[in-house]
């Protein structure tokens, strides 16, 4: 098969280290030159980021983060930044915090060090979001991609386990829907391939040793990578169902991922050999459905959508808003009908395997 | 063990397609919004560069192209450059030709377009390198990076099949040596093995069909993830020798690599049993080292130093050349006395096995 392909690497410093965030934002202040440092976190994150930024001199602190980044909050935040002859924003803490600070950048073209204190991933991304009159916009530019993201897994100690694996098996979607996303291709799937690596097993670690580093690290590189090929590749047939689900049933984020990854994986595995026997090598299994299966007993995973407020009323829109959003990337034809089985199987947890030979 | 690094990753755009270096060309061109572009190609490579630039208004070309970039070749082309309000540079060719348009780059600022037609690299990386009375200088300058790479294997269908291997296991060298090397990290790691798996396919299918696109392909992109890689990284033990050898003893660039790579494998395997693994499962073989012997048994690659005038005499003075710029990072401790086995072996093409157990 021909090799033809697009892509395009996101420049970024990223600094690794337990124990080491105050040291290495000290040093990266140093490095860019910054003099005006407004630091963004949330009431419930500031500890964390006072511990963080132990080595810097703060202009400003800024604690007004909300989630989904409302257009209100984000013009409060870039006056403040103004205001205060701000040259450099620190971010620490999750999705949110980190799309505060790129709402900032997006206008002001501020440069941004991120410090992570979850799996979002948005810190590896140039991807912003901002919501209006309860509408979420996002975009790409690379102007909200952070310069410096720095990782710390010990600010990661205090998210709870069940948190940690939802979050976790959401990298893990990330990772598996981005080999047949739209704009996949070899690079993206080798950082996908080694996030699935670090993610299967950095998340056991954590669920038997809660505060233990090694696990918490394995899991927070292996959401960087999640993102990076995320962003890279796009959305695959995963997200798709999964943000109608989130969107439109209200279904919540991380346990909708975890509950449908299976089924799409059954679903499209048989059509997708390479990406197969990636994900099965990634896994160190025997296939990629036995290695996902096998990490989400170890993990306790969710199981059914029905656990969580979908019910068999909700399929056959579902499946409609689904459809004509499957990108033409996707291995498998995707029909009403074989949609509606998936569905069906996720909806009652019943074993994906029914999926592969549909 | 614990994981902590730092990484830095280069941004950069990468057009893979082959017999789609003039459409994509033209598209990058338009994109940058140039208008006042200089081309850069050897005679030699004139042809191949006016194919490339068929669908571009071009405003300069220029032909003098010397190996290693002398300083006298840099300036007049710089001068060129500026005086004819060049706006964006384009370079077909080898390591030379992306080198002198580094060269321009570096004092001008001016972006580029790589179009590269060897296996050499350089198109991925932030070095440069120039010689100034017969010494080689190389620095570090992200403005020197292409901003954009247009990977063709029709490019490279002329380049013989004996020159393929050679470039092509200097691009092997670049992803093992790497994971040992000072910066060695999880991510360069990755890439290096996807480079090793890319390089192992590719290679055997020039050998076997010169004239097909498949393993041209393959090798290519095997080859830009093998630089990255290694700019990430950084040199190991092997290319610390191969510089002395090269260097001090005037060996052959490609075949001096190919010959001594197995015997810094074997040397270093035993110590570095994670990199061995990796090495192992990208070749898709039972071990590192067979992989390896595998592929050159294949490629019917160089054996013996004492074939490309190497004696014993020599052994003593590059052991202690090399002694001193073993990196700290090498998981083997080197003495004259393990040095010394080396080169021996890797002089006479002795099974490397021997060193294994040293």
């Amino acid at each position: 098969m021909s090799l033809s392909f697009d892509h395009v690497t996101l420049g970024q410093r990223v600094l690794f280290g337990t124990g080491a965030a105050a040291e290495n934002l000290a040093a990266e202040v140093a490095r860019l030159g910054a003099s005006r440092v407004m630091v963004i976190a949330s009431d419930f994150e500031t500890p964390t980021a006072q511990a963080a930024a132990a080595g810097i001199e703060v202009a400003l602190w800024h604690h007004d983060v909300v989630m989904h980044v409302p257009i209100e909050t984000a013009e409060k935040a870039r006056a403040a930044a103004a205001g205060h002859g701000i040259d450099l924003l620190v971010c620490v803490g999750g999705g949110s915090t980190t799309g505060l600070a790129k709402a900032i950048a997006m206008t002001s073209r501020l440069p941004i060090i991120a410090v992570p204190t979850t799996y979002a991933g948005s810190e590896a991304t140039n991807v912003w979001g901002l919501t209006e009159a309860s509408r979420k916009t996002t975009g790409v530019d690379d102007a909200v991609l952070p310069v410096t993201v720095i990782y710390d897994a010990a600010l990661t100690l205090s998210l709870p386990v069940d948190m940690s694996v939802a979050s976790g098996l959401n990298g893990m979607a990330h990772c598996i829907d981005s080999l047949w996303a739209p704009r996949a291709d070899p690079i993206n799937a080798a950082l996908a391939a080694e996030g699935i690596r670090a993610l299967s097993q950095g998340l056991p670690l954590i669920a038997a040793d809660p505060s233990g580093a090694g696990g918490r690290e394995q899991a927070l590189y292996g959401a960087y990578l999640s993102a990076v090929a995320f962003a890279s590749a796009g959305s695959g047939l995963h997200h798709k169902i999964c943000h109608v689900l989130g969107g439109t049933f209200n279904l919540p984020h991380a346990q909708t991922h975890a509950t449908v990854l299976p089924y799409v994986l059954a679903f499209n595995a048989p059509a997708a050999p390479d990406a197969e026997a990636r994900i099965a090598a990634a896994f160190g299994a025997a296939g990629a459905l036995t290695g996902l299966q096998e990490l989400r007993k170890r993990l306790d995973a969710p199981k059914a959508l029905s656990d969580y407020g979908f019910t068999a009323d909700g399929i056959a829109e579902a499946v409609a808003v689904v459809l004509p959003a499957v990108p033409a990337s996707n291995p498998r034809p995707v029909t009403t009908e074989n949609l509606t089985a998936l569905l069906r199987a996720a909806l009652t947890g019943e074993d994906p395997r029914v999926l592969l030979d549909l």
